[in-house]
C-alpha cells in the first residue's frame, strides 16, 4: 500500500491526472500563494493602501521566484498553515521596509483560501475541456451505433430492446447536465477571499472593499464579501465533481457489465494482464473510474465535514478542504481520462449483440401485451398470456400465435428494430439540451 | 432507541417538521402515484393516444380516492416496488375496459420518480419560505446589532474585534448563497420522468415526446428526456439541501458557544431542562440542529451511492432515495424551524459582550502592530514587541506606551469601537448578494 | 418517498425485520427505560441507598405499567430527552414520598443508555440466531453442490474454475468470521451506564460502585465504569454490523450477477414482478440486501460522527446514535431474512452451469501454462503459447496441440474437474474455522 | 492545496506519521511484495513443490534487492496491478529456468494482500507502542490532578464538579478499550493470503494447504484459507482504528474548549503563531487531530465500500484499501503523536480553574437538590425550590437558607471538594481494566 494513491510512483500512472498532480504540487501550491502576495501588494500600492515604491519593490521582489516548499515544513507545523513561515520568508526576500508592507491587511486564509481557488479555476478549464471532448466523442459513438440494436436491461434482467446508440446517450446525459453547471459553477466558486483577521479587513478600513474589488479584477476572480466560515464555493465545487464522477461511473458500471466473459457485447480500452491467467482481459479502466469515484464519494463526505466551520475561522475543520478537494479534483481528472479512452476505443461485437436478441425474445413481452391490448384483450389478461408464452418452451412468436386467433403477424409486429426510431428520438433529445442553452 | 426520530411520537416533534412528515405519509405518497396515474390517462386521452372514454373514466374513477398503503405492502414485496399492486387495484376501481388503459407506455419508476419530484416541489417550496423568513429575520437581528461590539475569535481564540450584527450576517452568508440557487435547483430537479420499460418509450413510440410534454405542463413540471439512469436531479436537490444545512449548522455551533456557561454572550432558544441539575438551560434547538445536520450528511452520502445506476434501471441502488432524500428534506425543515426560532429569540448579554473585551485588551493587537508599521516600525519588529506587550502583567495600552515613544495616543488609537464601520460595511456587503440577482 | 422505509407501511415488509421493528417501537422503548428505573431502585433499596418501602413502592409502581410515548412529546420537544417527562410521569403513578426516590443518583443518559443496550441485547440474540441458521444453511448448500462446477470469475472475467459448493462457502466466510466475533462484542458493548450527573456518581456517593454493580446483575449486564464520552461499545456494535452487512452483500451481488438473463445459472429468492414487463423476475431479495447495507454504511458514518462527544457528556452528537443505530440494527435484520431466504432456495441451472464451462474452455489457460512449465517451457513463453491459443479460432485443446509437441495429453489434463478436490478442502477449512474455537 | 497532506513537504510534518509514512513509501511497498514471493519460493523449496535449486536461486536473487518503482508504473497502469511487472522484472533479476518457479500457484491478490499484512503489522506494532506510551501518560497526569476541581460540563453548560484527574481518566477510556481490543485485532487481521487465481490453490493442488501454513509461519503470520472476497480482516482494522481515533479526538476536543481564551483552565501542546495576530496561540496540535480524524472517518466509509467484492475477485473495489488504509494508518500514527504531545505538556491554570468554581456556586445545584430530598423535601419541590435559588441575584448558599429551615449548613455541604473521592475512584475504575485483562 502506497501513502496515496496520487503521489505513488507505482500507481498514480492508473489512479491519478498528470497535469492535475502538477498543478497540486507542492510547489505549485506555494507559488501561488506567492502570486495572491504578489498581487495584493500591486493592487494596494495602485491604491494608495502601502506606498508606491514598497509595492514597486514587493512586484519586483517576488517575480519568479522559487520557494523551497521543505523550507516552510517547520514553519507549518508550528503555525497550522504555512503562511507565516512564507510571509517572513518572501520579506526576506524582498527586502528592507518594503517588506513590512507585504501581506498588509491579510490573514492566513485569504492567502490560501484565494491560492487554492486559484488552482481550482486552472482545474476546472482542464477538466471542462475533457468533459467537452468526452461528450463530443459520445455523441459521435451514439450517432454512429444508432441502427445497433441492444437488449435493455432493468434490474439485471433483460427487459426490452434499445440501440446501443441510445445506451451511448444515457452515458452522456448526466455529462450534459454537469457541463451544463458550469457557468452556475464557475459563478459560485472562483471567488477571491480577502477579509483579514476576523473578515471585516479591519486593520485596512475603509480600504477593504476597493482592494477586494481590485485583487479579484486583478487575479481574474470574482469579488466577494469573504468567506472564510461560508464554505459555499467548495460545498458547489464538491457537488459538481461528485455529479461529474457519478455519471462516469455510470458508464464505466454498464462497460463493465458489457464486456463480462458471457456478454462480450461491447469491449473499451487497453490493458488488463493477467499474473497469472494467460487469457484474461481485465476491464482495468473501467474498474478505476468505479474505484475513483468510491474515493470521491467519501471526499465528498470530509468536505461536508469541513463546512461549518466555527466563529470566524475554524482551524480543526479547514484542512480537511486541503486534504478532499485535491482527491476529488486529481480523481475526476483521471476518471475523465479513462471515459474518454473508453468511450474513443468502444467496439461492439455484433454477432454476440445479435445472439442475445435472438436468445430472449421474450424481451418483445411487453409489445406483445400491448398489441393484445389494442386488439381489444384486457390488459390483466394479456399479461398472463404473454407470460405464459415466454415461459413456454416453444419460440415466442409461436406460442403467441397458438394461444389467440387476433390476426395479428407476431413475427413481423414484434421485430425489434421497431425500436430504432425512438431510441434515436430519445437519443436526440438528451444530446439537444447541450446545444439549447 | 426508535425506529426513527422522524416517526418516533416521542422523538419527532423535536428532530422532524410535521409538514414534511405529512408529505412523505404513506397516504400522500400514494396519493402523488395516482396523481401520475391520472394525469398521464388525461394527457393522453388529449393527444389520442388511449381512447378518450377510457381517459375519461380513468380520470374519474381516480378523483378522490384513497387507497390504504397497507393494502400494497405484499404487492411491494413481492415486486419491490409498489406500483405493480398499485396499478391492479386502480384497475379494479376503475373498472372495465378503460383499466387497461391506464398506465398506458408507463413504467414503475416514470410513477414513482414522478411522485417523488412532485413530493420535492412542494417540500422545496416549505424549504425556500422557511428560509427567507430565516434570512429576513437575521438581516433585521444582524441591524439590530451593528453597533454591539463582539470579541471575534479565530481558532478557538480571541483574535480582533467585530460586532454581534456581523457575526449573524456571517450566519447569513451561506444561507443567502443557498436561496440564490433556488432558481437553478428548480430548473435541474423538478422534471418530469417518463420514458417507459427501457427509457425511449418505446411501447407508445411515435407518441413518447408530446405525451411527455404535456405530462409535464399538466403536472406544473419540467420536460426531460428520461432520466431514470440519470440521477443528477437527485444529486442537486441533495447537494442544495446540504448547502443549507451547513449554513445553519454554522449558526447553530456558533450558539453552543456563546451560550456556553462561561460565556453566555447570546443567548437564544427553549428548553432545555435536565433531569437532575436544577440550573441547567441546555441549548436544545442549536444541539437538534447539529445532529440533524450529520444525519444529513450520512443520507448524502447514501444518494451519492445510488447516483451511478446500472443498465437501463438498477432495482439496488434506487430504493435509496426513498430512504436518504426524505431524511435530508425532514432533518432540513427540523433546522430551519430550530433556525428561525433561534434567530429570533436571540439575546446579547451586554455586560459579558463588554467583560469579554476589556478582559482582552490585546484583541487589538493587530490593529497595535499595524500602527507601528505605519509610524515606520518593520513588521516583524513590530509584531514581537506587540506580542511582548500583550504577554506583560500590565495592561496592554500602558505596555505599548512604555515601550514605544512613538507619540501615539495608544488608548484612543485601541478602542475596539473603531470596528464598527467595517463590520457594518461587511454586513451590507452580505446582504446586498440577496437584491442584486 | 416515505417518512422512512422502516417505519412506512408500504415498504417496511420489504426493507425491516418486524421484530426489530416492534423492538424499537416507541412502547418499547419507553418499557426499556423504565425496566431502569425500576431496577435502580429495586438495587438501591435492597442496598439501603434509598428507603425499603421506596424501593418497593416504586417496584410495585411500575409493574405493568403502559406508558404511552406521545404524552412525553412535548417534555421531549423541552428537555431535548425524553427522561425528564417520564421521571415527573413514573413519579406521579407511584405517587407520594416514594417518587422522590425514583430515579436516584441518574442522570438522563443513564436512563437511555442503559435502555438502549437492553434493546442492543435482544437485537443482538435474533441476529446471532439468524446468522447461525444462515452460516448452517450455507454450508448444507455448499455440500450440496461440492460437486458442481462453476466458472470462477475474476475483475468480472471468466478465470478458472471452481465449485458451487465452494463459492457458497465464500459467502459464508465472512459470516463465520462475524459469528466468531459475537463474544467479544458481547463483552464489549453490553455493559451498564450508570454515571450520574457527571459520571463520578457523586450526587449518591460512596454508594456508586456497589449500586452500579448490583444493577448491572439484576439487569444481566456487564459491569463498568461509566461510558457517557467513552462511544467504544457503539462502535464496536455498528463495526459488528459492517462486517455482517458486507458478508451478507457479497452473497447478494454474486446472487444478481449469477441470475442475470444472460447468465441464469443460479436462481434463488422469490418475487420480482414488472409493472409493464410480463416476462421479468426481477432478483428482488438480492437487491434489497445490497440497498440495506449502503443504509448501513452510511449509518456507521453517522455514529463515527457522534463517537467523539464533548466534555462530560454532548447533547449534539448523542441522538445520532438513536436515529443510525436502530437503522443498522432493522436493515441487518431485514439482510439476514433475505439473505437466508436466498441460500435455502437457490437452485442452480446445471444446463446453463455446463454451457458457460464449455464456451469457455480457457479458463483452463493457467492449468495449460502451468502443465507446460511443468514440462520445462519457461514461464513467460508458456504464458505466450497459452494467451495465442486462446485467442484463436480452433477449440482451446487443439490448438494447444498443434502448438507444442511434450507429449501432453490436453483432453485429458485440462479437465476442469480436476478442481473438484481443492475447492472441497478450502470450503471444508472455511467451515472448519467455525467448530475450531 | 497539496496533492495528500500526507506527501507534501509542506504538510506531512504536521498531518502524517514519519515512520509511517516511510513504511508505505513505493520503495518499502515493493520490498514487501518481494517478501512474498521470495518467502513463498522457499516455503515451495523446502515443501518439494518447485524444484530445491530453483527455490534457493530466487531466495539468492531476492536478497537484498532494489527494485525501482518507477520501472513498474507502466505494468501497473496496464495491468490495474503491479504484480505482473514485478515478477517478470524478478524473473529477470533471477534468471535461467529458476525465475519460472517463482510465483508460483500465486495470484496477484495474494501478493499484494499479504504485503498488506506485513505493512498493517509494523504499524500496529507502532500504534500499540504509542498508544500505550499515552495511557500511561494519561494515567501519571490523572493522579497528578486527582485534587484539582473541575467544573465538569454537559451539553455545553456548567454541571457538577468533577476533578481534572477524572476528566483525564475519561479520555484515556477508549483508549484502553481500543488497547483491550488489540489481541482480537492481531488474530483477525494479521493473515496470510494465499489461493491462487480463484481462491483454491488449483494450480498447485493438493498443496496448498501445507504451503499456506509453511508460509504463515514463515512469514509470522496467522495461516487462513484464502480470503481474496472476504474483507473481514480490513474491516476489523478499520474499525479498530476508528475506535483509536474516536477516542483521540474526544480528549483534542475538550482540551480546544479548555484552551480556548475564555476559559484558559489547561492548557498544551506547543506552536500556534498566527500571520498577521500577535498574541494569538492557536491550539495547532488538537485541532490536528480533529481533522486528521474526520479524515479517517471518511477513509473507512471508503473502505466499507471495499468490502462486499464480487466473485472471486474485484478489480473495482480492491483499490479503494490501498487509498483509505494508509490514509487511516497515517492519520491515525499522528493523532497519537499529537496526543502524546498534548497530554505530557498539558499544565492547568489553577487561578482560572478556581475562578470558575467560584463564579458558578449553582455547580452544586445537584447536591443541593438531593440533600433537600433526604431532608424531606419532595423530589420535584427540592428541583424548583434550588432552581430559584441559582436564579437569584444572591449568592446560592445564602439563597438557598433563606429559602428553607432545614438545619442545612449549607456553606459546608455544598463544598465542591466532596467530589474528589468518587472523582478519584471512578479514575480507578477506569486504568483498573488495564490490568485487569
Amino acid at each position: 500500500m502506497p501513502v496515496s494513491l496520487f503521489s505513488s510512483a507505482l500507481y498514480s500512472g492508473l489512479f491519478a491526472d498528470e497535469e492535475l498532480v502538477r498543478l497540486l504540487s507542492d510547489a505549485s501550491d506555494v507559488a501561488h500563494m506567492v502570486a495572491f502576495e504578489r498581487a495584493l501588494a500591486v493592487v494596494q500600492g495602485r491604491l494608495g493602501v502601502i506606498p508606491a515604491e514598497a509595492a514597486e519593490a514587493i512586484a519586483a521582489g517576488l517575480s519568479d521566484i522559487t520557494i523551497d516548499p521543505a523550507a516552510l515544513a517547520a514553519g507549518t507545523v508550528s503555525a497550522g498553515v504555512p503562511v507565516p513561515a512564507l510571509v517572513a520568508e518572501l520579506r526576506r526576500r524582498v527586502g528592507g521596509e518594503a517588506g513590512s508592507w507585504l501581506h498588509w491587511g491579510a490573514t492566513s486564509q485569504d492567502v490560501i483560501d484565494t491560492a487554492m481557488v486559484l488552482q481550482v479555476k486552472v482545474a476546472i478549464g482542464l477538466l471542462a475541456a475533457q468533459l467537452g471532448k468526452l461528450i463530443d466523442t459520445l455523441q459521435r459513438q451514439s450517432e454512429r451505433h444508432a441502427g445497433r440494436l441492444l437488449a435493455g436491461r432493468t434490474r439485471s434482467q433483460i427487459a426490452t430492446p434499445i440501440t446501443l446508440g441510445y445506451r451511448i446517450a444515457q452515458w452522456a446525459h448526466p455529462l450534459i447536465d454537469t457541463e451544463l453547471a458550469l457557468p452556475e459553477l464557475r459563478r459560485t466558486a472562483l471567488k477571491i477571499q480577502f477579509g483579514g483577521a476576523s473578515g471585516i479587513n479591519s486593520a485596512i478600513a475603509p480600504d477593504g472593499s476597493p482592494v477586494s474589488a481590485a485583487l479579484a479584477k486583478e487575479l481574474d476572480l470574482q469579488d466577494s464579501p469573504s468567506w472564510h466560515v461560508n464554505r459555499t464555493p467548495v460545498l458547489a465545487l464538491g457537488a459538481w465533481l461528485q455529479q461529474l464522477g457519478a455519471g462516469l461511473a455510470k458508464m464505466a458500471g454498464d462497460l463493465v457489465l458489457l464486456g463480462r466473459s458471457e456478454i462480450s457485447e461491447v469491449r473499451s480500452g487497453s490493458g488488463g494482464g493477467s499474473s497469472t491467467m494467460p487469457q484474461k482481459a481485465n476491464p482495468v479502466q473501467a474498474e478505476a473510474i468505479l474505484a475513483l469515484q468510491q474515493i470521491s464519494i467519501a471526499a465528498q463526505a470530509g468536505l461536508a465535514a469541513a463546512a461549518s466551520p466555527l466563529e470566524e475561522r475554524d482551524g480543526a475543520r479547514w484542512p480537511l478542504e486541503w486534504q478532499f478537494l485535491p482527491q476529488m479534483l486529481i480523481a475526476t481528472g483521471a476518471m475523465l481520462n479513462h471515459g474518454l479512452a473508453l468511450a474513443e476505443t468502444l467496439e461492439p461485437n455484433d454477432e454476440k449483440l445479435a445472439a442475445t436478441l435472438s436468445d430472449n425474445p421474450e424481451l418483445m413481452a411487453e409489445a406483445a401485451s400491448f398489441l393484445l391490448t389494442k386488439h381489444g384483450v384486457p390488459r390483466g389478461d394479456a399479461k398472463d398470456l404473454v407470460a405464459k408464452a415466454a415461459a413456454s418452451s416453444e419460440p415466442f412468436a409461436e406460442a403467441l400465435a397458438k394461444s389467440t386467433d387476433l390476426g395479428i403477424d407476431w413475427k413481423m409486429d414484434l421485430d425489434p428494430a421497431s425500436v430504432l426510431a425512438p431510441s434515436r428520438e430519445m437519443a436526440a433529445r438528451i444530446f439537444a439540451k447541450r446545444t439549447a442553452t
